[in-house]
């Protein structure tokens, strides 16, 4: 197993993720990107994207990403500002990291929208626990 | 219909907190309460409480007492600082306004777990478009 | 020494906030408040008190503040709301612990102007490196 | 006067930058870079730079970039996250806009030490008010 299919498949067990339909699209040490369809589960009583489910998109982006470079990050704060109301058929989470120092992980999400129009720019910084990716393995493999 | 009947009536259209399992729990002008019995689909892969889903948690709780307060309120950003993992059979949280000034209304929101240890301190700011509650209550009525 | 004096002591070697001509007001296990009379060095190029200036009030009495409470915490991360333009005589940061739990702190920090009024909303959160408070004492004693 | 001349021109008058030693060095569309050499009196009481100094330094670097692209911006929110002790000295701060949209402005500031190293990561929101760029002209000429 390669080290995305590992964390791919750790990341497979999110019970929340699955129930919100959302999918990894791409996991690579630049970025990773997660998508989601959009139904009448996902949106607000105004009819556009419910601003939680706009924010569990981007934190899985981070976590997976976070979890592929620094093994075993934990999220300690979110930071999410809406930016337009996303009335949309899909939305699209891409995770970048901008710094890591310590114990200290701090990334960028942007997500946009069916017209690749940025409707939220999110800030998570995470605790790197620096554990051995092995141990993670063997509970796979 | 009084105002707390229009807003819990408005927010049962909210499909990404039905789908959640999220719960209107107590509505005044001091606080919204809000809460969520666990299951396996609010979980992470590591087996606590998912951070998308205390997020959403915490949205739903200010959304709900902030449109309360001041019909329309729009999230324009939300904070959330993860403080222990969240392992519990329920999750409870409690919005209450810490100041409106013109358009801004400002909120701080804690999350507790079913020992009523606090697992996240979040804070959100709105903006307040001040329209007429009674355009909300025709669509209701 | 008390408590209260070694910690005052240790602050006063803060070079910036003698600069900015900030005092401790008063400091307990409660709270801490810190103050400025405001002057044109304190000043935006609008003529209210500069954003900078306002969160180094707030950040200073959270430092005191969870320096006080677990010596010795490090500031991670601020967040500030600006809710008014503060024209003022004088600015007073009141910074209350939400909540502590492992080497994590949370506190609330208000800013209000001479007139009483709320000007800004602040959020820090600290790492608590858990020294003995006795290592601070033999360096001002 | 220059476009740029006149944002220059009028943040000369912010009286907490000049006492606090902050300098602009590069405005253009792409980003706005401010720089301090650090003194005794930009230190904290451990010797490193002052958190506020750094939120200060952000801060002046968003406000001008912001002012500049679109003229007035007020700060609505602040958000930094220390990543290194800033022992440095130097400090240099990077504005760069992520999105603008409606009314809202947000950018990311990135604050390095004199080994180039990331030393704070910041996010600012700003509000737009559109007014003419003649207006501050008349008021400069």
């Amino acid at each position: 197993m390669t080290d995305e299919e590992l964390i791919i498949k750790h990341f497979e067990n999110d019970g929340y993720v699955k129930l919100s339909g959302i999918t990894l699209v791409e996991l690579t040490k630049e970025k990773a990107v997660a998508s989601a369809k959009i139904g009448k589960e996902h949106l607000n009583a105004n009819g556009s994207v419910q601003g939680g489910m706009l924010y569990t998109l981007a934190d899985f982006a981070f976590a997976v990403h976070a979890n592929f470079l620094h093994p075993a990050t934990v999220t300690q704060g979110g930071h999410i500002q809406y930016i337009r109301a996303a009335i949309t058929s899909e939305i699209t989470a891409t995770a970048k990291e901008t710094v890591r120092a310590g114990h200290n992980t701090i990334s960028e999400v942007i997500i946009r929208d069916d017209k690749d129009e940025i409707v939220c720019v999110c800030n998570f910084n995470g605790f790197v626990k620096d554990i051995d990716k092995e141990i993670l393995r063997k509970k796979y493999e």
